[in-house]
C-alpha cells in the first residue's frame, strides 16, 4: 500500500496560532511548527498535503508554509464540529487513497533516525491497514488521550491488534476495559497524534460525523469515536513508535517541546549552557527576592557583577 | 515630567512574526510577546501606544494586542529605512510630549516588584530629560549593542550622564573611548533596548534621518546614530535598570526567554521539574544515539519502561 497524502487539522478556534509559532528544530533551523510538521510527514515520503483550518485563517498558514507551500492544499471547516468532522473534510482529498493524518498542534521527536511518521509509515505500507501510532501512556495521563486496547501482533514487534477504543478513559475504565497484556503496569496505549487512514477509516470517520449530524446533538463525534468502529469494518493496528511527542497547545508545551529538540539536536551545548546559566541568574521567584535585587549586573548570560557601582 | 505615550518599533522585514509568538508570562498566563511588550509599557503608566510595523502585518499584530487592543495606533513604515527612520515615524503620535520607546523584539524582566519600564520612567519623570536604560554588558558582547560612556551622577546611585553612543563598537574601540568609571573592567554601558526620549531627542532623530534622506546614502541611520548627537542639544542620561532583557528575535531568544520567566514565577517548581525530566529524556544527540533507541517508552514525562513487550 503506498501512502502518498496527508491530512493535517488545525482548524480548532483556539489552536488558530499554533502553527504559525516558531522553534529551533533538530538540526539549529529557525522555522515555524508547521513548517516542522509539514517535514515529518514529507520525511515519509508524503506528496501532497491537505491543511483542515478554521475561516480566516488561511494567509497566516501560508506564510507559515516557508519553502513548503507548494505541497499544501486548504480545505476551510467553517464551523467548528469536532475532531471527526475536521478529518472528513479531508476525504475528496483523499479521494479514496490511504492518508496519514497528523494533529497540527503536536510535534515529533524520533528516537532513532527514523522519523515518527517514516516508521509508522513503513508499517502501514507492509501491513496495507490502518494503523494508528500509539505510546505507553501512564494511568495518570489517559485523561489527554484518545487509548486503544488490543492484543500483540505475534512476530511484529510493537504492533497491536486493536480491539477498542476510548476517548479520554477514566484510570478506571482505563482499568476495566483497556488493558493491553505486554505493558507495564498501569500503562496504556495512548494516541501519538499519528495515524494512516485507509478508506475504510474515512468510511467510519463519515459514519459517525454523520450520526452526529443526523443527532443534531452537541456533542462533537471525536477521532476516537470513529475509529472505535473500525475494528468491525476492517483490520485496524496500532504501533509503538519510537519517539516523543509534544503537545504544542498546552501551557509550556513549546517550551517542552523546544528543550526536547534542542537537547537531541546540534546545538545541545548550548542549549545545557543556556539553562545551567539561567538557573544560576535565577535562584528564585522575584516574589521571593525582595532585598536581593543587586545581586546581578542584569545582563543576560553575563557574569556575576557585584562592582557595578 | 509626564510620560504616557510609548513607541514600539516592530517594522524590521525579518522581524515581522516576532510578536506574534507565544509565551507564558511570569504571573503564568499564556499570551503574545506584543501582550508582554505592551503590559511593559502600560505597567508604567503609559495610556497611549504607537506601534510602528512593515506594510502587511497590521492584521496580524491586531489579532496579537489581545486585549490591549485598546490602547494601540499602528504606523507604517513603508520602506526599510532603517531605525532612526522607525522612530522617527512615531514623532506625529508623539506631538512634542516626552515617549517611552521600546524595541518590539525584547521582552524585559525585572529583578524588584518595579518593571523596568517604570524603574526608567520613575528616573526620566523625576529628572525631566531623556534617559536610556542601559546594562554592565561584557566587552565580547558589544557587537550586538549601542554603547555609552559617561559620568556617574553625584547623588543618583546607577545614573549616568552620558557623553558618547557608539552603535556595535569593536572591543579595541570601547576601551579607547568608551569606558566608565565604576564599572568592572571590561564592562561598558550597552542598550538596553528601552529609552525615554524627549522632543529634544525627537529632534536628534529627525535630523539624523534627514541627513540619511539628503545623502542618498545606502546606510541607515540607528537610533545611537541619532543619541550620540543629543549630549550637544540637551541633558542625556544612561540608567542601569534592574533587569534582564531578552532578545527574542535571535536564535533560542524565545527559549531563553520562556525559561528566565518560568524560573522566576509562579510555575518555578514546574519549570525545573520538565528541565529535569527532560535531561532525563534526553542523555544526548539522537545522533550519538544509535543502538539506545528501545532505551525510552516514548512517553514525554512519563518514567522509563524497558518491559513494553
Amino acid at each position: 500500500m503506498k501512502i502518498r497524502k496527508a491530512v493535517i487539522t488545525a482548524a480548532a478556534p483556539d489552536q488558530s496560532t499554533i502553527p504559525l509559532q516558531r522553534l529551533v528544530d533538530r538540526d539549529g533551523q529557525d522555522k515555524t511548527a508547521l513548517q516542522s510538521i509539514v517535514e515529518e510527514t514529507l520525511s515519509a515520503g508524503i506528496e501532497e498535503i491537505c491543511l483542515v483550518i478554521a475561516p480566516g485563517s488561511e494567509d497566516s498558514f501560508r506564510k507559515a508554509a516557508g519553502p513548503h507551500i507548494g505541497c499544501l492544499q486548504f480545505v476551510v471547516q467553517s464551523q467548528p464540529q469536532g475532531y471527526a468532522h475536521a478529518v472528513a473534510q479531508g476525504r475528496d482529498f483523499a479521494d479514496g487513497e490511504p492518508i496519514l493524518h497528523l494533529v497540527g498542534d503536536h510535534l515529533y521527536l524520533s528516537q532513532t533516525h527514523q522519523t515518527c511518521a517514516r516508521q509508522l509509515i513503513d508499517v502501514a505500507s507492509d501491513l496495507g491497514s490502518s494503523v494508528s501510532a500509539v505510546q505507553a501512556t501512564r494511568e495518570s495521563r489517559l485523561p489527554y488521550f484518545g487509548v486503544v486496547a488490543g492484543t500483540h501482533v505475534p512476530r511484529h514487534s510493537d504492533l497491536y491488534e486493536v480491539s477498542r477504543v476510548v476517548e479520554k478513559p477514566t484510570p478506571t475504565q482505563a482499568e476495566q476495559e483497556l488493558v493491553t497484556a505486554g505493558l507495564r503496569s498501569g500503562h496504556y496505549l495512548g494516541f501519538f497524534g499519528m495515524h494512516v487512514l485507509t478508506a475504510d477509516a474515512m468510511d467510519a470517520v463519515d459514519a459517525v460525523v454523520a450520526e452526529q449530524s443526523a443527532e443534531s446533538s452537541a456533542k462533537k463525534a471525536t477521532l476516537s469515536d470513529a475509529l472505535a468502529t473500525l475494528p468491525t469494518r476492517s483490520r485496524y493496528l496500532a504501533y509503538r513508535v519510537q519517539g516523543n511527542r509534544y503537545n504544542i497547545g498546552v501551557k509550556y508545551g513549546m517550551l517542552v517541546a523546544q528543550l526536547a529538540f534542542g537537547l537531541s539536536g546540534t546545538d545541545r551545548d548550548q542549549i545545557l549552557t543556556e539553562m545551567v546559566e539561567l538557573l544560576a541568574q535565577h535562584p528564585g521567584r522575584i516574589a521571593d527576592m525582595a532585598g536581593t535585587s543587586d545581586a546581578s549586573d542584569g545582563e543576560v548570560a553575563g557574569s556575576p557583577d557585584g562592582s557595578g557601582n
